[in-house]
């Protein structure tokens, strides 16, 4: 460590009112962590940024604990243990935890999981191979549950979770359609990731583009969006339909519940299910989804893209530009260098 | 039969706006119909009236084909063969079928069930042991499936299929809570069904009634009425709840989706599912499940009402009662005499 190092973190200065902006947060310097005994010192290389962090902004969060003004940004990392007293983890391991948006944070072995950098690139542990991928294969193949020859409609097609769920259902033998917010992002799902068909919302009349994507109805809807978006997609639910609720980026900013027609008249008289999932709820499975996401992303089954900005400073910017549809795939901040700096002695 | 005998028949005089009246239909008389060959003649002796049979109604349903003006009402009956060419069928059996609100039917075997009339009272065909004993069933133990427990709310709950769905969930072990429309049905829901509590929907602040009534939240919702109540309902959901959606008896009358807060914001956070069935999704399994209502039925485990009314020119009204709260347990009419009128040669 240099001389006079000190610790850089991203707190929260402000509430956001509607879609976050950068200087909702402040940067802060405080003094390096001091490890105690049985705890370990890492030094965060990548932070995620993640739209579910714009819930516990609120003060009174629909679910978990409220981010207080002046506390650090919640964020899972990775990061390279510089020190331990922990006799079980050793100093240049890379390990997986919640470090926040800090250069440094200080843990226990509890609270980490060891990572093989070996496997993958480092990032992916955050993306394709984290929670994201976690989430797209649980909420289409345990929630969704679709069927060779399915219409599957993903909305917010483009991002980290959409990407991957899209592509599962392609792996299933199903037509995927997708939705997302430009043209380059509806090219990346049809030419790159094999999607059937891609819609963009912004500029394409939705009733028109679902007509003509659709054109057997829709039976499943892995469903990131809410709002107008899904409102559309529901009048056109076949029998039996499935919609996966992973998320609603678009009514993240209000916690005013917009009116909206009543799902339940619709998933009434077709007899559809509609439920809400979090990737925790099935965490004993995880080594067996994280082996077959392992498997698609080797045999290039499952493709992915990552956008990484660099500098801890820039990961509120990087927060607020998934709320403006800037990010294509996993959005990461890389806060330092991934070279070990600790030698084996 | 008589020297000049002729049908009696309800039929849609005109498409109800909002909630039905009773001269939305018509009664007219018309010539007895005559059986072809394999066909057989059926004298009706109870005919059901269902909430189900609001949505056909609108030029339009949701759900299943309009009924024309001038077009014989729909309705599930008991009848007695009168008279059969068909020779697997003998005169003097009871069946029920699709006889539509008339005195009289010609039908086939094919869509004619045989009923055992020594093992329940005929009418029952048509309520605690037919389509309504069955909805609640498959509703309650394949769609909610409530664990021992659990806090589980039935709206309607005083009518054929929520008076049903709430004994069966207390045969599961759970906590029980009914809302319905009237003192004497809540009454009716504690006293004699063995409810946990009941809410009158009218009278009771709905927030404060349901606080009380459901201090652990609410596991499950077998749900019959939609808007206000459904709203107030899911603002107390637990985690992982489960919503049944057999009915909205409050939203039957509009085909204009009223505006509500959105569900799916409030599903993703509790990661709860709200599911749409209909009865006939699970005809499979009708044996296994018309076993299990005929023991509960027999052994006292699951008790039932009845609401008669006589003739079936009082169809309309007892139909028009149905979504004014008039009757508390199934409500049928009967058209002519239990007696069979077929002698053995």
């Amino acid at each position: 460590m240099s001389s006079t190092p000190t610790n850089v973190q991203v707190v929260l200065a402000r509430r956001p009112v509607g879609v976050p902006e950068a200087n909702d947060f402040e940067i802060v310097e405080s003094p390096i962590p001091r490890p105690s005994a049985g705890e370990v010192f890492v030094r965060t290389i990548y932070v995620s940024v993640d739209p579910y962090m714009r819930g516990r902004l609120w003060r009174k969060p629909l679910r978990g604990q409220p981010i207080a003004l002046g506390q650090l940004m919640i964020g899972e990392g990775v990061g390279e243990v510089v020190f331990s007293s922990d006799p079980r983890l050793r100093e240049g391991e890379i390990v997986r935890g919640e470090f926040g948006w800090q250069k440094y944070a200080v843990t226990t072995l509890e609270h980490l999981e060891i990572i093989d950098r070996t496997a993958a690139p480092l990032s992916t542990a955050l993306g394709i191979l984290g929670m994201p991928g976690l989430t797209a294969y649980y909420g289409m193949l345990e929630v969704a549950r679709p069927r060779a020859g399915d219409t599957v409609v993903v909305t917010g097609a483009a991002g980290a979770v959409g990407s991957a769920a899209g592509q599962i259902a392609k792996l299933q033998g199903c037509r995927v359609v997708g939705t997302c917010g430009s043209d380059a992002k509806c090219m990346y799902l049809v030419n790159e990731l094999g999607f059937d068909a891609a819609i963009n919302y912004r500029t394409q009349p939705l009733d028109d583009a679902l007509a003509s994507a659709c054109p057997d109805g829709i039976d499943v809807i892995f469903e990131n969006v809410g709002g107008e978006v899904l409102e559309a997609l529901l009048q056109r639910i076949n029998l039996h339909a499935r919609i996966a609720l992973c998320g609603a980026i678009s009514q993240y900013h209000s916690q005013e519940l917009a009116p909206v027609p009543p799902h339940s008249r619709t998933l009434h008289s077709r007899r559809a299910r509609m439920e809400g999932f979090l990737v925790n709820d099935f965490e004993d499975r995880d080594p067996e989804a994280m082996a077959a996401l392992t498997e698609w992303v080797t045999t290039g089954q499952l493709t992915y893209r990552e956008n990484i900005v660099a500098g801890i400073e820039n990961a509120p910017a990087a927060f607020v530009g998934l709320f403006t549809g800037e990010n294509t795939g996993k959005q990461l901040v890389r806060v330092s260098s991934e070279e070990v700096s600790v030698r084996e002695p």
